[in-house]
């Protein structure tokens, strides 16, 4: 045991209020048991940090104003151009395409869709500049609080499909307090391929069970715990809009389970 | 000229105070024509941003006093195991030895340390942390409030043969607010290989001319000057010890001047 983990270990137990319940105190033992050897947590982002959906609505939305187009139903639009990002990655992963970058694969989908949505009235630089608005994403209303708590006892990353200069630019604007910027691109490999949830592990010297995942999705969850990673999944049920309200996790199978950000830190007694 | 680019120059006109001298806003005009292009500020890190030395020093104190060890002169220890950083990545530049981060350069040279000064007191465990005194280096006092300030207008990150780890641990425990961490290991490169100063040109999508490296030493921003990044001298006179002051660079030569990074954010207009 470090010198560090032996420390966040003390904390943890001190973080445990003595007025819980004898079951919630078992149940915050078995959580701290959990978590007292994680020393990074690991964000996946679009989603589960950020709410890319409203976000792309919104800016999709301001364009139209200002190039008056009336035409676009821009939820729509936001849903067909995340619908090309698994798709495109996966060209990549299988080799299809040399390694490219997100804001490049965000790029070939939007001219697709340029075409699909009748967008002719963008220019090249309208469309370069909303291209960025992945740069430009809103973080969910708990985030910045409860990353800014987690950052307190934890290394804080995202470890997300994002290219660097996307995650460096949305945290600058969204004060994301991150100690680090991970992103696959780092390691020329798309999640959910083993070299990007192993990437931390090689950094900092730190065995998989060191590092904790978070994320709202499943898959995500699954190919990290499968490499030995903990897990922690976050529900956002409103990721995908209304008419689609993303359902919560089975239980039991991560090592914890959230509504928010705030509420994680809690479970991990900061 | 990108909408931020536009945005930073008025933003640094707007820096200029009326009540400059003429000369002085000559001058000031001068500096701000070479800095409205730049979007990151990279910063050379031990010696530029950390005092290495004095931290070594103290903490070679605190290990002497623990373990009872009297005999070591720990500036001298210090100035040691700082000269035989240049000539161990020297090998792995050279194809001598093949990638191998800066934690494991300093160890392999604290081992060769431990039998020149006789510290066969220590332990494994003690050398071990020994080694990451690099994580836990001690800013120049104007360091934290002069990167703040510059944070406000440029994307900052090291540019240091410093780990990732290493780069991670001592932002966080000295509250150096980067905007992402770019150590010369996500190229597996040591400065002064070209590598180093272009990664943030590929990353951001960005001309060289839109980076400025910030560095003490001439020898790191002649060869940022040599691939197009502009440069920022910040004399640390302090760096080697009162016996060894460091020179200022000649004049003219680089972009910007300064004696410490608060005087760097006033050039910058910020």
């Amino acid at each position: 045991m470090t010198r560090r983990e032996f420390v966040s270990g003390v904390l943890l137990s001190g973080g445990l209020s003595p007025l819980l319940s004898h079951t919630g105190v078992e149940a915050a033992q078995a959580q701290s048991a959990s978590a007292s050897g994680v020393r990074i947590l690991l964000f996946d982002t679009f989603g589960t940090v950020v709410d890319w959906r409203s976000s792309v609505i919104a800016e999709g939305q301001r364009l139209a104003r200002a190039k008056n187009i009336t035409h676009v139903d821009w939820a729509a639009f936001a849903d067909a151009w995340r619908g090309g990002y698994g798709p495109s990655m996966s060209r990549v992963r299988k080799g299809e395409l040399p390694w490219t970058k997100l804001d490049r694969l965000h790029r070939m989908v939007l001219d697709e869709l340029v075409v699909k949505f009748k967008l002719d009235a963008l220019s090249e630089a309208d469309k370069a500049d909303f291209n960025l608005v992945w740069h430009r994403l809103d973080p969910w209303p708990d985030a910045v609080e409860g990353l800014t708590r987690l950052k307190s006892r934890f290394i804080l990353a995202p470890l997300s499909n994002g290219n660097v200069s996307l995650l460096t630019e949305m945290a600058k604007r969204a004060k994301l307090p991150w100690d680090v910027i991970l992103s696959t691109e780092l390691v020329r490999h798309y999640k959910p391929d083993r070299e990007t949830y192993l990437m931390a592990a090689d950094f900092f010297d730190l065995q998989p069970s060191a590092l904790m995942m978070v994320a709202a999705h499943a898959g995500d969850l699954d190919a990290a715990k499968a490499l030995g990673l903990k897990t922690a999944f976050v529900h956002r049920p409103h990721e995908f809009g209304p008419a689609k309200p993303a359902p919560k996790a089975p239980p039991g199978k991560y090592d914890y389970y959230a509504d928010d950000f705030k509420q994680l830190a809690g479970q991990l007694g900061v």
